[in-house]
């Protein structure tokens, strides 16, 4: 095991491309294991995808988690997973694991941070502790958890930024990952760069062109679901992707809705990373093949039908919205667990939907029926977060 | 279903005495299946065993459960939960249900409840609506959910209560059975009475003589556990136990620790229930083999062991003790669910164990293996609750 692990196999490939988009369909191999791609990663911030356990995941159908280097650098502290083995034994995940790099956590901080050319200086969000962090420690934090993708520390800026700003982000994020260059071990995890340069078209290109001459086994683009009109994300997106390499995975973080999801891959897109689905579902919001429900509505306190007559979730083939609306008024712990199966399955599921078609070339098709399916409830509102 | 369902099931038959004890070695059958005695039933109070699926319950070895009288007629609702198929169906458990009679709920609930001969009128601790249940109410109320053992209405007193209350109470609780026994329905669920009379033994001896009397399909003790002394308890149970019809379930309401349950085994109790098990799990205290540890300590924030390494259950086959502290300080809802599974995988497999002792005719050997191992780590008490 620590043999196989100082040799990181990384490999992307591209299995077939779409006809009409710029949908790519492909594989993602790690140390432990690949994941098909386009694909949804699950958000286990803290070291767990709140609520399920690491055997409901793959039951679901899940092939790779995120983990919050922020959150596990301040507890229970890097080091600490480090001696206990990584975080794939910490957590008992065994597949491939990818971490961000802090980056958009202490940007999220607001007044608590103070970022300078060196790195970034924040308090945390826990205990008020004092620390810094630079692009080299965030590399050293990834290794140590044992990542199989690491990514870059970058600077997120919020929507609307001003345009000098932006720029300045654009420079000291391309400037970090060349630091997170120069620190690489034989041994490290694949490294992901971050695309940022807000709604700004020449920002953005600007990021693409430095970020891809310093050469990395991927590409995220950073900074879009932070506010902005979904217009522009897409704008962004249609900027942005014929700029990378062809044969390097693209990822858009912290995005989003099924809705974002359809319309990024049609762009060029491999993968995605969001709470939405698990945050809704402890919220009491469902997805459904017609659109989001709201459990806890009194239409449905003699329900007996299950959320989604169509989903073969471990929740619908056993339990009634009566019985989840009673869970979730009742605060029962299992009412997250239940939602957050489903709602997973429904991202998972949509996921396979959007390989399937892009095996069969047939992907705006899918997005058609995807887009008249959710316009069937009118009441619902498919396009919010 | 429905038609089996009208010839209501119920039988107890006893498999072995144990030669130095009063303890026995059991089975009930009922509509949905059998258990063996002696048993811990988990309390799934709101029609829900918190944090657990059905199909971890039954991998764990439980093999049937309580549900809480009081909190389903509230909410959902027994009407609900009857128009939905019955509480099996509605929870998904299709092995036995035994309900509380709301007795024991509505007694704690203090000075929002004003007792009188005819029942008992309580405000709604959600929402301080008024209700009025009476012996014949709580009938037809664990009918329609379904229930497989019934209990019948009484009053639990607090310890201490004057003697002469207590007194009252117990030919309350007695005209109270006597009352839920006239309007037994064909089809009812098996109903149990529940032996009241706080610590004075003869007032425990008029209780057992009027309701055995009466004659019920199996006889709970009640009113312990209520905060007198553990000796007094055991007294109670020394009194009742002889007094009680040999070829009837006994059953001792909220009780309690692995210790006082070895005990009451010993005194001829033959099942159990209690909230300690899935409560300390949630609050982060464990039972092992050596006594309980209580998971937040610092002292584990390194320990890579599971919690106790001579346990098979699915949290100590996969999840280090670090790892658990982590969820717990971080307030995750997997460490509810991996603390629960641990618990009650020690108190069903202390069952299963005290089952095998009866089996073998060595009850007081395993008795005193258990007190001499739970005594080997000092710092830890066994006893508190």
């Amino acid at each position: 095991m620590r043999i196989a692990k100082r040799i990181m196999a990384f490999r992307f490939e591209i299995i077939k491309k779409d006809p009409s988009t710029r949908a790519r369909l492909g594989r993602i191999e790690t140390d432990h294991g690949s994941f098909t791609t386009p694909a949804f990663l699950p958000v286990g911030t803290q070291g767990s995808v709140k609520s399920l356990t690491p055997e409901e995941l793959v039951e679901i159908g899940v092939e790779a988690i995120l983990g919050n280097t922020y959150h596990l650098y301040l507890r229970p502290g890097y080091e600490t997973i480090g001696r206990l083995g990584g975080l794939h034994t910490f957590i008992h995940w065994n597949r491939p694991i990818l971490t961000d790099s802090g980056g958009f956590q202490i940007f999220s901080l607001g007044s608590l941070r103070k970022v300078s050319e060196e790195g970034v200086a924040f308090q945390s969000h826990l205990d008020g502790s004092s620390h810094f962090l630079t692009p080299e420690k965030v590399m050293e934090i990834q290794r140590v958890l044992g990542s199989d993708i690491a990514m870059v520390l970058d600077e997120c800026v919020p929507y609307p930024s001003p345009y000098e700003y932006v720029k300045v982000s654009v420079a000291r994020t391309s400037s970090w990952a060349k630091r997170c260059l120069h620190v690489r071990h034989e041994n490290d995890p694949a490294l992901f760069a971050i695309v940022q340069g807000g709604v700004h078209r020449d920002l953005r290109e600007k990021s693409v062109q430095t970020l891809v001459e310093l050469g990395f086994q991927g590409y995220a683009i950073g900074g879009l679901s932070v506010g902005e009109p979904k217009s522009m994300m897409l704008d962004v997106l249609e900027w942005t992707t014929p700029l990378l390499p062809e044969n390097a995975p693209r990822y858009l973080m912290g995005v989003g809705t099924p809705e974002d999801m359809i319309n990024a891959v049609m762009l060029g897109v491999d993968f995605f990373d969001c709470v939405l689905p698990t945050r809704n579902a402890r919220n009491g919001t469902l997805f459904t093949s017609s659109g989001k429900i709201s459990i806890k509505q009194a239409q449905y306190a003699e329900d007996s039908r299950p959320v989604d007559e169509t989903c073969g979730c471990y929740t619908c083939r056993h339990y009634s919205r009566a019985y989840l609306r009673h869970l979730y008024l009742s605060k029962e712990i299992l009412s997250s667990r239940l939602n957050t199966v489903h709602n997973l399955y429904y991202y998972i599921n949509l996921l396979a939907g959007i390989r399937d078609a892009i095996q069969r070339g047939r992907l705006l098709d899918f997005y058609q029926l995807h887009a008249s399916c959710h316009g069937s409830e009118p009441q619902v509102d498919c396009q919010s977060g």
